[in-house]
């Protein structure tokens, strides 16, 4: 099966990136996580989950194989599917990595304020989530370093997860993926037709 | 009249920045863009108002007098209204520098995907205004170098300003801004009320 498309999603932790592969993976979208594959990695090594492992991993990675390290073992996990989510992206190196994998790449970008990613992250209490708001700070800042923010400012599309509960978020990221999946379909139909 | 409340608007050249900044003034609000102010500074100067120029001199008047020089001069250029807009900021130190100068900051993010903006930025040819996508590219990345990415990622609200018309943009933005200040306004109030 030809690899088509890339769904590529980027948010500040706690935004809700999860919540969109949910949804993705409800429609029978393949998705993949490059947070859940440093997590594999460091259970391999026999290393921890908290935070500061974790970026310590994804550091050791980059530079042991190079700043795209992490994607290309996403793309190792991510199932031959025409359309894949890859959850998780941080740099646009990495952006560009997928741009050469795959035929069309959308760039995702999910937004919550940094008081409700706050408020979410200590209620998850996931290993590697922070336990107080000068953590939290401190965890932003090192994903701001890898260049999560430029790829925030030039993603295709933002959806924001504000003010909303996780259900209606969850419905609004499966109508958008419906919405957008059918209009390139729509249209590589019309080229496929066009070249005939 | 006390200073109270700075709406700080960030967003990548050709976003939609200023039509939030008309929104505002159309509802009485006072609104100064940063790069008008650094216009102000090359015209005085005697310099061009290309996008290469612009960008020198705001990295001289960084050199000369700090991260938040410019930031400075907007602060000096805005009147003393209780909420101000301030149409451009491009790092964390100018976010920091207003949180210290107001209250209350509110960073709104305008987003739009990285094909439009480019699209409307040809359409609109102000001197600093890319003629091509590689032109377009470079500005951004000049922008992105400066920390707008950060900016934008660490955001309190994000507005969308894609498929829509600028009228209707226009209006959104007035909307937002009439609800936001609503709820500040009567949030103070209790404060006030509280406090007695």
């Amino acid at each position: 099966m030809r690899r088509w498309i890339a769904i590529l999603v980027v948010g500040m932790p706690g935004s809700g990136k999860s919540v969109f592969s949910e949804a993705a993976r409800e429609l029978g979208i393949p998705a993949v996580s490059m947070g859940d594959v440093v997590r594999l990695e460091a259970a391999k090594r026999g290393l921890g989950q908290d935070a500061k492992t974790m970026a310590q991993l994804a550091k050791a990675l980059r530079e042991e194989r190079g700043a795209c390290a992490v994607a290309e073992l996403a793309l190792e996990h991510a199932p031959s599917a025409p359309v894949v989510v890859v959850e998780g992206v941080r740099s646009l190196e990495e952006v560009e990595f997928f741009r050469r994998a795959f035929e069309k790449v959308l760039v995702v970008a999910i937004h919550s304020s940094p008081r409700t990613r706050f408020n979410r992250l200590v209620a998850r209490r996931r290993g590697d989530d922070p336990r107080g708001w000068e953590e939290f700070v401190e965890r932003d800042r090192r994903e701001l370093a890898m260049g999560i923010g430029e790829v925030i400012a030039l993603a295709d599309y933002v959806l924001v997860n504000e003010g909303v509960s996780r259900e209606e978020f969850l419905r609004s990221c499966k109508e958008w993926l419906s919405r957008v999946l059918t209009e390139l379909r729509a249209r590589a139909l019309r080229v496929d037709e066009g070249s005939q």
